[in-house]
């Protein structure tokens, strides 16, 4: 993509555009329903969201429909955790794409209890681990929900606390990798503790179009375009990014590089971020999922964007 | 990045003082001595280059030097057969990440005997057996090295036998591959006619200037900014770009795109070609190897290319 | 079991009441069709023998029908290989179950081309390899039939060259699990040359009563009771029938152990062959398979055999 | 074997000769350190027991001093949950071998989280939780020792307290295994109260002489042939027989089978339990391991047992 084609193009016509081609795919795919708190949502909702690098904002659908992030919140975790604690935080997490499920724990037993990424339930964990390790049990969520509020520059993004209570009810695969994280010596703080943290941050709610701002700072090197808040640097907005377009997608993550070509991140909620650096950053939310996991509609409309606009990064 | 940014940029300073820093690194890592052919190289060879869009190439180190490309020719033949079978390759070869080493078979078994991506051997066998069943046995790799010299706009790359018959005589790990995706019926071709081509395409030998250049159009969207010729689509050429960054260094791919941030293939002769869309295309060579099998200090130069240039995608 | 309580046994009436009650179950189960040679067999054929150390003979059905004996010939060919080679055949085959499927290629890479154990495939193939070797290629074979004919004191048993044309047509999969292992320097032989012997092993066909009678001596410390031959020794013996039960019926070797309790081994032809230290021995044939690859009514004649004789080593 | 020959067997004779000769070896291997309570032992201790039908006791060395039993105890626990359960208990726990270490998870998810065989780690977390299910959380493991006390016909097997904390404390790679059945639904009781009982379980501590006598029954078809008590039916008694000969030393099972030739447990305090049917129950301690983390010095007693009391079962 050449940057300066987009300086006036007309992002709400081709909002609009997807929001009306959109409709028959609505029925298609199943609610993520592994726990009983996400099952609950209308089931064919869309909305989708754009934010230029100007803070100009355009939404088709229930973009101010609060939904819930689930894993979407990996990717403010890590470079939360990234501040606090430094690039040691890759002595116990990888940055391969795993080639397996969001949730399997064989490559855990052939790496010695080194996840293979930090957008995958396990090393998400460690991920959360090293932020409890740094702001306290108490205040590491509430530091996390503060750091999406800044950069949502909104106070909408919020806790869930009956998806929480849910998380925690159904959690036991994630407490069989934190236990298996444990016995390695890769996790530090207590197992519970640790969880606990993690399910309430697989919990946070927010809108579409406050998934979009949220986002904006990492299409802008680090830095918010429309408050000046650098958020992080610019080398590690560019690592996070390809960390996204590497791992973004559990093992379809090469489907929507090849098809999206954009870094991105889905989660069971059925949302969606994805980031054009220099340019922007895209959020959609549709909650029923193909067979990988991601957004049926989510993807598909994410695609039309991308073929549409030609916003590609290759 | 910006890509006007680059208009004036000193392409030749930045070679110049990567071509100076590089030399305390030549001494590490060990040359691929998987086959005897290859072992026989200098092993403190050094060299790198640039061409971009403009077709200004711009070089340091051993560039008119010829090499054996070894697994870059993967991405050539990927081309090629796309062009030849269209999409329907796609049936018989996946587009993910493979998250295990490149002459793995563990994920065949698993996926029955279809690839994970075809930048790995498995998947690249496929790949050449769809060139070799649509040009025949006997004109194949005549197609392949004629790709690659209109690519090249060089009659440089040639086959280099004695590499290809050290492959042959060294190729039981690649025959197991082979035969266990024909008792799948992945393969068409007869074995022994798929691989013979398959280490042909494995030796070809060509310059660093060469290389780079044969590069290009996939900097340009698929056609050849100097020629006009139109090698690929646009949309084969991003999506082409998108497995090399997905895939081209095996279970290193990942950082990679961490610390680089650009599509790019290596091969074990010490190769990497990556590519900056609409900037221009890089080779380095160096024969030396890191732990993956990649280039050591070609790794380092093209990370430290694209540090000094800010040319990274994210 | 208590071994003198065997002299009178009426083992005639044993079988005649699994021949009468096994009529039922020739109608289950599915017959090998991986190679079209063996699927022209009459699917509801059964036959029974057993034969005690004094050399009794007690059959029912069509026991003088003969059958391709398929992976139970992988028996005779490792006794035959110690002879031949001796403990060092122990360095490139392992003598543990592999928890994993016949003809699975995953153990392989996982221990660097060393097969688990001599009864699956991969192990097979190094067994003949290593005969091959020490009789050389043209004589490998007539070297292996011979010893079942004498352990069998009957001319009957062959090579059914349909059957073993029928295996080289189809043994890609072999092929693959041999290149493998040959790429590891696990086989010492021409891969060709090792496949073509296996190929023939494989295809060797005999009468449910010669495979009984050729399974004496393995009831009798190595010694064949009639003949007085010794054809291994008291330790072999004891370690071949030791094999036979950790590894003798693929992935279901457990429940073979749990449910029959004996040593045996099963071949795709629908053969089973069972031994009863110092008591004697016991083949089975019946083509249609369970899911594992084993006889479906075979093995449920051997459990009755085991239950109402009491024959169980435990 | 010929049981009649060892109405007069020199057994006395026997384990002083193997007391003698297995001097040397006392300081190979290393004792386990995986829980600081079990590194606290003389790792240079010896003891062997034989008991048989007869009720006569042989011994050597160490054999009243008790010991940790460890994994031992998994073989009486499963006998108690048989008879708690009934055959239902496989629906959740396989009886094949699993080809991999006693604690590794990876086969867990290839199989839904059902274990491969009830002596591996996962396996027997499963037979505790059923315990624990049909006895309360207050009595179970009293049951378990009850019913071990039993089967010894002795007080003396008793729980070591600081053992069991200890597993508790280093009980993280369990805790994994058992979350991880818990969330495929295998697991029925709450984890933390079915790993206490697992944990109290592995801490059962008694004398050589004592686990000798305790398993006499497996080498009578379930009945103490002194008391006349029936602890099990015949028919469980030789399908435990043959779990023990096909999954009692974990990823070194075959090697047992081969060498030794007899059902038998093995657990990491050193000790190994292994079973000759109809003629006796034979105990050995010796804390230093092998790599497989079976006894070093006992395998090799047990292997001199067999060879020269010729009780293999083959």
């Amino acid at each position: 993509m050449r940057i300066d084609h987009y300086d006036d193009f007309d992002w709400q016509g081709l909002l609009d555009s997807i929001g009306a081609d959109i409709a028959p795919l609505l029925t298609h795919g199943e609610v993520a329903n592994y726990i009983p708190a996400l099952a609950a949502v209308d089931p064919e909702s869309f909305a989708m969201a754009f934010v230029n690098l100007r803070g100009e904002t355009f939404t088709t659908g229930r973009a101010s429909t609060p939904f819930s992030i689930q894993s979407i919140s990996k990717v403010f975790a890590l470079i939360l955790a990234l501040e606090l604690e430094g690039e040691a935080l890759w002595d116990r997490v990888g940055r391969e794409p795993s080639g397996t499920a969001f949730n399997s724990i064989v490559q855990l037993e052939e790496d010695h209890g080194v996840p293979r990424n930090p957008l995958i339930n396990a090393g998400a964990i460690v991920v959360t681990d090293s932020i409890v390790g740094h702001c306290g049990e108490s205040t590491a969520i509430a530091r996390l929900l503060a750091f999406i509020r800044k950069a949502a520059n909104s106070l909408g993004p919020r806790i869930d606390m009956k998806v929480a209570e849910s998380e925690e009810a159904y959690g036991d695969r994630n407490r069989a990798l934190a236990y298996f994280m444990k016995s390695f010596g890769i996790l530090k703080e207590d197992v519970p503790i640790a969880l606990k943290a993690y399910f309430q941050q697989c919990a946070i709610a927010m809108s579409t179009v406050d998934l979009a701002r949220a986002g904006l700072f990492l299409a802008n090197g680090g830095t918010d375009p429309a408050t000046g808040l650098e958020l992080t640097t610019k080398t590690r907005t560019d690592r996070l990014n390809a960390i996204m377009m590497m791992c973004g997608h559990y093992d379809m993550s090469g489907d929507f590089a090849f098809s999206v070509g954009l870094p991105g991140k889905s989660g069971v909620g059925g949302g969606i971020l994805a980031i054009i650096p220099q340019v922007g950053s895209v959020a959609v939310w549709s909650p029923r999922l193909n067979q990988a996991g991601n957004s049926l509609a989510g993807t598909q409309a994410l695609q039309w964007f991308s073929e549409r606009s030609q916003v590609t990064l290759f």
